[in-house]
């Protein structure tokens, strides 16, 4: 993949500027200040969005590479100048500017929880807070994303799910962002053929009703196409009416058949899916074709699915748009950076459901006897859980400014998630039910949060 | 504004290829069966999202320059080919693409209202076809962001309104154009400096809590800030205590003023900010910095500024982030692109729900004897209201692949909406209920419609 091709809308070249303007007024008085000492950064989630029990961890691969390459180019550093608000030091600082900083992370498709440490940034403290705005609009979006994501892959017991969502995302880049994060959470790919081509994801496409309407009868339109794809068709049979269309893919079906060739599938997009799919399904294993394969679409999200699955519907694959491109339910991850420890020792807020854990931090994955997982700890940095099986949940990807990480292939990361899926306790893949994970803070790191807030409170 | 840095993720090389594989696979049939006579598509809202009683208009300039520019790569093309499903004929007749349509659209920032059409393409099938996607992603996004974005607007009621959204938009592209939707739809700036550069919006700025934090005590922290910034200081009073802040940040500005200068204005981020903005601007009137302006921010829309307004909250501006900027409430528009006419005349729908209007056609607005809006008439093409007052909703802008409009500046498609917000009846201005514009057909277009059925039935 060409890196190059990388970011939204501006290509990489001036996007350290898609920053909130206060990071850069906050960095200059830190400049003028002398306050750039090193300080630490946790990147994390303080609450579940409604209806989830867990979280994905999605969008680190962008994020190091933008921490890799950021720059400010004469062209920003020019604009800045017009706003006539930053002083020239600090122009110019921003000059030289390179990210120099250490950062751990939890990897992509790794499963995480509220109040974990998801992204870890040491670094002068300049450096650590003008990455802010973009660490956060990049991961938060992914993760929201592969995380209900995973919910409708979860739906579909293993049925297929395709990503039909780029007409209603939140454009272009979020249609390419979408196409990855679903990938990794499970979906088999997507309609999205610039995903296809960018990310090595398979592309999947049926046809749509303004292609049935351009004949002047439905089998007409079928026949053409699988003239055209005899080895790609999936008919899309509810333009008109589902049954009637089901008949005229069992006849095209048919012909093929006495060709040698096989009509790979029919859609349905509208109506009572969980019926009519029951229903065709027995009209095409009945006609013999009971290797035609239903593929189901239309609004669907994981009550839907689940819904249909439950009601006996008959469907091989699932076509998913708006609900997991928008995150439809809950379309944002309240996904914060707060300042943890810097020249003044470890810091923390005691504000009410504001609280941060103070310090450099570790977090471990602690497996039960069958190999699941049984709960989590944060520990300080260097901490080491009162377990046996365990692993850490923090990588670390970045060592003074260089990357000391090789980025998974997309495969491989989607792999992790389903290894992940597997080991996740049952009841936290219940859709309908927001059940709890045990995310512990060791005793060492209670006595640290004592002692600072004895030290506050005296 | 540099055209090529206008499009999300990619740059606009391959930007064609972001499309659902379907256009490809149909265009390619429409190739073969030389089906490629020149058709007619509308792309229309069927449905308002949940509690809005209009639409606004934004994206046009994306989409126009898109079809202005779009080309297939040999790398795009080369991709299409691994996947081993397209013809060759296809593929070469792709290697040529030029969009050799014409365009009506209803321009960025009018108010519009669903099955209006507010952008029709007239092109050969396969051009008219494979548009579709972007077109979709591009209008539905931007025009979401900007309705929401007006309702925001309508609530504060004259009070500034500022997008706070990067952190939680859908990535970098949908921060780029949440910036811009809103700044159309009467938003005064935004805290994203690229946008403020890119597009030329006014760019807003506080301080972080961390900023704050950073330092031994509240007051070190502003006298550093104001020190560094005399003129273009708003201060954060909520990180320890807002009353306690507002306390500081007085004595700050009196020692400001006592140099001849003025503290520009605080910013409260979070608890009931109607009775803790009351409560500082009496502090601060008492203390005769009657000039101090009252920022506030922290998970805001429509709904909340309305309610702390009611309560007598005494604000300047409103920092609106994540609902804006994600539309949370309605995060997605339905908008569809339909085959309205082709080779076989007008053309369309009768499923339940989802009716599509025949044929190429005009829509007016119809002004009341007050000047403001008082119905909109859907008309066949050529059609004429029935009506003194009116002026057309559709403008050309390309005609036979030649892109024919200049796009007005985004200052003045914002005037353009602000104006359109003054003619709008004050009903559809509530924002807690949903009220009804009268969208007319005409009887020309009805019986047109009445003689389809007819065909269709017989």
């Amino acid at each position: 993949m060409n890196k190059k091709l990388q970011f939204g809308w501006v290509g990489e070249d001036n996007m350290a500027l898609l920053t909130d303007l206060y990071e850069f007024t906050m960095a200059d008085s830190y400049l003028r200040g002398k306050r750039n000492e090193e300080a630490t950064f946790d990147l994390f989630i303080r609450h579940l969005p409604e209806n989830r029990s867990f979280l994905v961890s999605a969008g680190l691969e962008d994020i190091v590479h933008f921490l890799g390459i950021m720059r400010f180019t004469d062209d920003s550093i020019h604009y800045l100048r017009t706003l006539n608000l930053l002083s020239d030091g600090f122009l110019s600082y921003l000059k030289n500017f390179r990210f120099t900083g250490t950062v751990y992370a939890i990897p992509e498709g790794e499963i995480y929880f509220p109040n974990e440490p998801a992204i870890v940034v040491t670094a002068p403290r300049i450096e650590a807070q003008v990455v802010e705005t973009f660490l956060l609009n990049t991961f938060n979006f992914q993760s929201l994303i592969a995380t209900k994501a995973a919910r409708v892959v979860i739906a579909a017991e293993g049925r297929q799910v395709v990503d039909f969502s780029p007409r209603r995302d939140h454009g272009t880049d979020a249609a390419m962002k979408v196409a990855r994060s679903s990938y990794i959470a499970g979906c088999v790919g997507t309609s999205n053929v610039l995903a296809g081509k960018e990310f090595g994801i398979p592309v999947y496409g049926t046809m749509a009703h303004s292609y049935v309407m351009s004949y002047k009868s439905e089998i007409e339109s079928f026949r053409e196409f699988v003239r055209d794809f005899p080895e790609n068709s999936v008919l899309l049979i509810d333009t008109y009416d589902v049954i009637e269309g089901a008949r005229n893919a069992i006849i095209v079906g048919k012909e093929m058949a006495r060709k040698g060739q096989k009509l790979r599938g029919v859609r349905i997009d509208s109506g009572d899916l969980a019926r009519l799919s029951k229903r065709a399904r027995r009209m095409f294993d009945d006609a013999g074709l009971g290797y035609v394969r239903i593929m189901l679409s239309g609004d669907l999200n994981e009550y839907r699915i689940k819904e249909i699955i439950r009601k006996g519907g008959s469907a091989d694959v699932f076509g998913v748009g708006t609900d997991m491109g928008t995150s439809r339910d809950a379309p944002a991850l309240g996904g914060v950076y707060k300042l943890v420890e810097d020249n003044l020792g470890p810091r923390m807020k005691f504000s009410k459901g504001k609280v941060t854990l103070p310090g450099k931090k570790s977090v471990f994955r602690i497996l039960g006897e069958d190999g699941r997982f049984r709960k989590d700890v944060i520990t300080e940095e260097g901490g080491k859980p009162n377990s046996k099986d365990y692993y850490p949940l923090l990588v670390k990807v970045m060592e003074n400014g260089n990357i000391i990480y090789d980025p998974p292939s997309l495969p491989k990361v989607r792999d992790r998630f389903l290894e992940n899926l597997k080991l996740l306790p049952d009841d936290l893949k219940n859709i309908d039910e927001v059940h709890k994970y045990k995310v512990e803070i060791s005793h060492s790191l209670k006595s640290i949060i004592k002692g600072i807030r004895s030290k506050i409170m005296s």
